[in-house]
């Protein structure tokens, strides 16, 4: 199948940006409702503070998703249309992403409780690496022989970035290893994921060779 | 009454995909939220495992919602004006979506704890039906006599998109009936028809029609 | 204060719609959380069936968050720009209208269980009201002086719908009356108007006086 | 770093917009699922009279989450394109928006119960500070050295922007205080607040300048 101009993207790219940041910002805001609201008012400010580990897998979580959606949107700037394949792709990517809220409930409650944390952290990275490997996919589909990227789009920005999603893959199975051995460090490894990804030189060389 | 170029079309199409869409991503993100939390830490591992048929009734539906939701999509890019018995069908459409969460958590919950499952899957199955009813009704007033239909529409098209939907009531019907006999069967018939609808070559006849 | 073209409409319309039509979205979808989980899975068929009044009140409430939507919808259509006091009066509107889920269900719950229907009615119907009568302001404050109404809008229009918004009001207020004497004769009452609404011929007229 | 036209403005403005409009409209909206449901139906209309607090904590709440939402619309529609740290800044606003429903709900809770008002009023106003924290940071980052500014922006509206910014800071730090006084006093004043927001000269004062 060889790049054509605009022929069966039966489906409408805004509307599926539409609908994909509709399920980002609702995945991503009920994370609150996550939350074990307090049961013991006399002793309030105990309970609010011993929260802290869910407003730490809270906090986690939604830089995470937020990042997803930050590469969603890159990932659709640089595609010239939507095709079946990649509609379904989508949305088994956004079904992994509306299922974030349920593994990070777990993993706050067992590091808030003390129990099965080890178990909750796989579980959480285990859905994060589901999460990067339905980006690689979305992404090489997007990208094999060019099929859905934009004609300007710069071949070598190409290869990088297949790079970078195979490499996120593999630093999400990296925090599954890691949560075998301690919770806390998994958690610690995701936040500073998020930071370095933040901050990072990588994804700003790449901005600029797709300016 | 003969389709006019834009006559009573008090409702601006545009919002009310906007509506829809909001309607569809909540839906669909809300189903993170029927799957059951675990409620022993010490045995988190048996819990999460033990919730797997929670989990399959989520992706069933989640991949369902996303098949309405493209279904939906596709009607709209056919239709060139939006007029009020359109827009209160479409409202009665969003309510059957809206409504999907319920049984999808009563289904899991009832296979999770093996009680009530054949009640549970009649009744997933029942709701389903009434979207696929929903879907008809919305294209059927669309389409007779061509109503709201965008000129350019092919008439074999109509016709073939309008087996379609009365094809789809029937297969959830006969979904219906395999609730009865098995639960289990039932959702393994609407997870392949979802894979069915994915893949298949007469919706794909279609989008080439339509091109 | 006489209507300009653009002076201060410093909040951007299409935001405000934007933000409105989400509030919406969500409320709408947001119901489908209020429907009581079955409790006993042994007698899930019978505790479906015995949850119709949840059902009733969640189709009931559905259809009226949608006409408010559409009221919603045809007052921004005819306004040209929106100020700071629309902005607040909308966000008021706003607050009402995602207030409805509690009462909502309440009412369901009241209704199931056979225990402070009265109260519960009277409560439902009382916040509909808060609902017509924050319509009516924003109403009130768009057409004063034609403040904010699109140049064409045909001043006879402008009458009528004040008519039919304060005739909505207080067709609310008797719906609490009717509460007060028969709960379910309120909730019969609230879905006549829902379909009488949706059919009726004044609307009509306004729309053709719009076009 | 000099103001450029349109350099590495990577991230699209109006998707970045998409996804505030859906995080405030599902922060405002989800505030309703924190009102406690009633308990005993046989005392319903106590029960219902007697969650005022929970009421009144949604009201504040809402209209709060409603300001912010016209702040950022704001500064968006002032600011000409969005790097990557405005989307970071903009993402740890849309962070401490999201968490709002929780203090909301802690809050209305103890006001309701007359246990732990005190630590409960502190931690709302905390969080509401968190919230001007945010605020500011993404206006001084957009703002300094104009470096996101639009070019027509008047300097001299900038500065006194400025000072609002880190006056609204001030205010919530000051409600933090009055609320380890008196948790009711901080409410009312946080109402107060939003009322004198409202209604306040010196944002007209801004609007005009800005016009």
């Amino acid at each position: 199948m060889t790049p054509r101009s605009a022929p069966d993207d039966v489906v409408d790219k805004s509307r599926v940006e539409n609908l994909s940041d509709g399920v980002f910002a609702f995945a991503i805001t009920v994370l609150v409702l996550t939350i074990s609201r307090p049961t013991n008012y006399a002793q309030l400010a105990h309970q609010l503070l011993e929260r802290w580990p869910s407003y730490a897998t809270f906090v986690i979580s939604f830089l995470l998703i937020g990042i997803m959606w930050l590469n969603h949107h890159t990932i659709l700037s640089y595609v010239k249309r939507v095709d079946h394949a990649f509609f379904y792709l989508n949305l088994v990517l956004l079904m992994t992403v509306a299922f974030i809220p349920f593994p990070a409930e777990v993993f706050g409650e067992a590091l808030r409780t003390g129990t099965g944390e080890r178990t909750a952290a796989v579980f959480f990275n285990a859905v994060i690496t589901l999460d990067a490997l339905a980006f690689s996919g979305l992404w090489l589909h997007a990208t094999r022989e060019r099929r859905l990227l934009k004609d300007d789009f710069p071949e070598k920005l190409r290869r990088s970035s297949t790079n970078l999603f195979v490499a996120g893959t593999g630093v999400s199975i990296i925090a599954i290893g890691i949560a075998l051995f301690s919770p806390w460090a998994s958690l610690a490894f995701d936040g500073a994921g998020v930071f370095f990804y933040a901050l990072d030189p990588i994804s700003k060389r790449i901005d600029h060779g797709a300016a």
